[in-house]
Formats: C-alpha cells, structure tokens, sequence
C-alpha cells in the first residue's frame, strides 16, 4: 500500500482464517469460496489466512458472506481476522479496487439468521488518545449487540449480520476520528457445542 | 489490571483459541488441557477464547504446550493467539503470579520437532516511533526462524518451539524498549493438508 493510498483511506484490507471443527472441513472451505462473489475485491489465499484488500465496503461484504455462508452448514465454525488500514509499512499493489459500493453478498446473506459469540479489539496506532477512541466505539457496539467486557477484547453476543455491521461501522468511525493506522481483530464463533443447552455463563466452552 | 500492575510489567496474559479440524475437536481441547500443567497461570474458558493471565515466563510456556500437544494428535491444528501487557483499560485481577520461573511444561514438550507456519504482528501502542520497534522486532525473529513478509502480518516457517521461542523474545523485547501497552498477535498452523505434497507456494492453502 502505498503512503498516498494509506491517507486516502480507501484500501482496506483482512487477513482472515476460517476454522470448521469437523472432518469435512476442506468441503466447507472450498464450497463457501465457490458461493461467494468475490469480484470486486483483491483475495489470495496461503497455508495461514486468506487476505482479502478493496473498498471498506466490499471487503466487509465478502468477509462477512465466508463466514455467514459457512455456518450454515450447522458445523461448528470460528472465524479469526485483523482488518487493518493505513499501515505504514504494508506493500504497495494486490489491492482492487471496485467501480461501485454496491456490495455484491448482501441480497444472498440479508435474511440469513445466525446467532454468534464474538470477541473483538481496537487498536488504533500511531496516535495520542487511542484508548479513548476504543471506548467510544465500544459504547457505539451497545446500539447493534449485547456488549460485555472481557480481558484484552469485547464481548459480543448477537446476530452475525449484526455482530458484522457494527465492526464495520466502529471500524470506519475509528478511522473517521482521524486514526493515521487503524487495525481490528475479532474472533466469531458459530455453532458452538459450548452454547448447547445453556447460556455461555452455564457451561464449558471450546 | 491495575495501573501499578501494567506498569510493573509483570503481569502478562493471553486471550487465545485452539482450532482442531476434526469431529473429535471436543476429545482434543479436552485431552490437552489434561496434559498441560496450568497450575502457575490463572486460565478461563468461554465460549470465544481462553485466557491465561500471570508471568510471561508461564503465560508462554503454558500456551506454548497446549499448542504443540494438540498438534501431536497429527490433525490439522489452527492456534489463534492475542498476548497483551500494559493494558491501561484492563479489569483488576484474575491473575496469578508463581513464585518462581521455572516453565511447568518445558521438559513434557523440549524434544517435540512440529513443524509449523505462522504469522505474527506486532502492536506496541500509545507511544512514539512504534513502527521502528515493530521492525526492530521481525529482524530478530530472523535469529530463530525463516521469515518472510505478508500483509498485515509477518510469515513464519520453522519448529513450533523455535517460533514459540522468537515470540516470547520479541514480546518481551518490546516491552523492554519502552512500550507501556504492547499487544501481540497470533496465528499458527499445524498439519495442514495445503502443505503435503509440496510447499506453501506451490499448493492451495487452507
């Protein structure tokens, strides 16, 4: 990424990894690929994490249709990822672009209902003030899901399109706020035999 | 934490997931955490993540083992891991210091040879000149691994051990050049079907 492309603040990028506990986990990677249209961003996948860099918009979209569509296979699914922009020391190129803000998933996945446990960080660099920064946009979190503090991350409980529309927003506003270097990770968890039968208060959890 | 604690630099923690690709994911978690002597950290499980708050020595050592005996189950094993120290925002407590240094787990896993890829970024916050210290950082991980560069992250290729070794190095290193919130991230990857039958850059990865 160039510094010019860091400061117009259009390329975004994730570098994400999809994890199905069970055998056929291979099928469920590979199928989820196939259904997703990943036309108007850059995406290339190595033995660690798939990355995924573009318009805010579009990267959001399709990160948030892999996972949407792959936990509709019922299987335990966690999803780990670091959305980042601005990073001054990132490579220039692998990065496109889209004509359009029309993201390409979301007639496929609006109406999909899946309930989720998420845990989500802020990490605004290379400014003075970040701590504030992240606690107003955990407070901005409490409009989309139900929040909680926890070590390190935020607790989120909620749907997945819910879950995934606030990080998208947080994240923009963070770099709204005029974060040079924005980076955010977030864990989600779908499908979890820890939340069967009980709340996550209740039971063990894996 | 409190202040005097995160700036003491004694207090470390991990918020992390363990990700076996299999039907018996459950039986896996379950059986490490048998094996692994956890008993100078505090650790929590929910349904997200675990977190294992204490000294860094055992902090790592106690990660470190659970990794490396879950991966000796032979299946593909995925390690998402976010270690922090200095968090100005954290909660007080749910630690525990032991009195010595001595890793619980060293001598159960010295002699594993795994051969791993990971990727690792590096995120000391709230200061100034945060990108020379990153840089700083994986040109020392070179001492321990073969390194190379990815987006938004740095590859890491070697022995489990060696990597587990380099992280903890460049964790702690950082912390001793000055940053007052230090955040480090994760992503390690054991067994992996992408890398049978030839290297990471000639296969698919998963």
């Amino acid at each position: 990424m160039s510094n010019e492309a860091c400061h117009s603040g259009e390329i975004v990028g994730v570098s994400f990894s999809l994890h199905p506990m069970c055998n056929q986990f291979i099928d469920i990677i590979l199928g989820t690929l196939e259904k997703v249209d990943s036309t108007k961003v850059w995406m290339r996948t190595d033995d660690v994490t798939t990355t995924i860099r573009g318009k805010a918009v579009h990267v959001f979209d399709v990160s948030k249709a892999i996972f949407i569509i792959a936990a509709q296979t019922g299987e335990h699914i966690a999803y780990q990822a670091t959305y980042s922009i601005g990073c001054p020391g990132d490579a220039a190129g692998d990065v496109y672009l889209a004509e359009d803000d029309e993201p390409a998933n979301l007639q496929a996945i609006q109406n999909i209902q899946q309930e989720v446990s998420a845990k989500f960080s802020l990490y605004p660099l290379g400014g003075v003030h970040y701590m504030d920064m992240i606690y107003k946009q955990i407070d901005a979190m409490k409009a989309y899901v139900h929040v909680s503090p926890a070590h390190y991350s935020t607790y989120l409980r909620g749907s997945a399109l819910h879950i995934f529309d606030g990080l998208e927003k947080v994240f923009n506003q963070t770099v709204a706020s005029g974060s040079s270097h924005t980076v955010m990770t977030v864990t989600i968890s779908a499908n979890s035999p820890s939340l069967k039968g009980g709340s996550a208060d209740e039971t063990m959890a894996l």
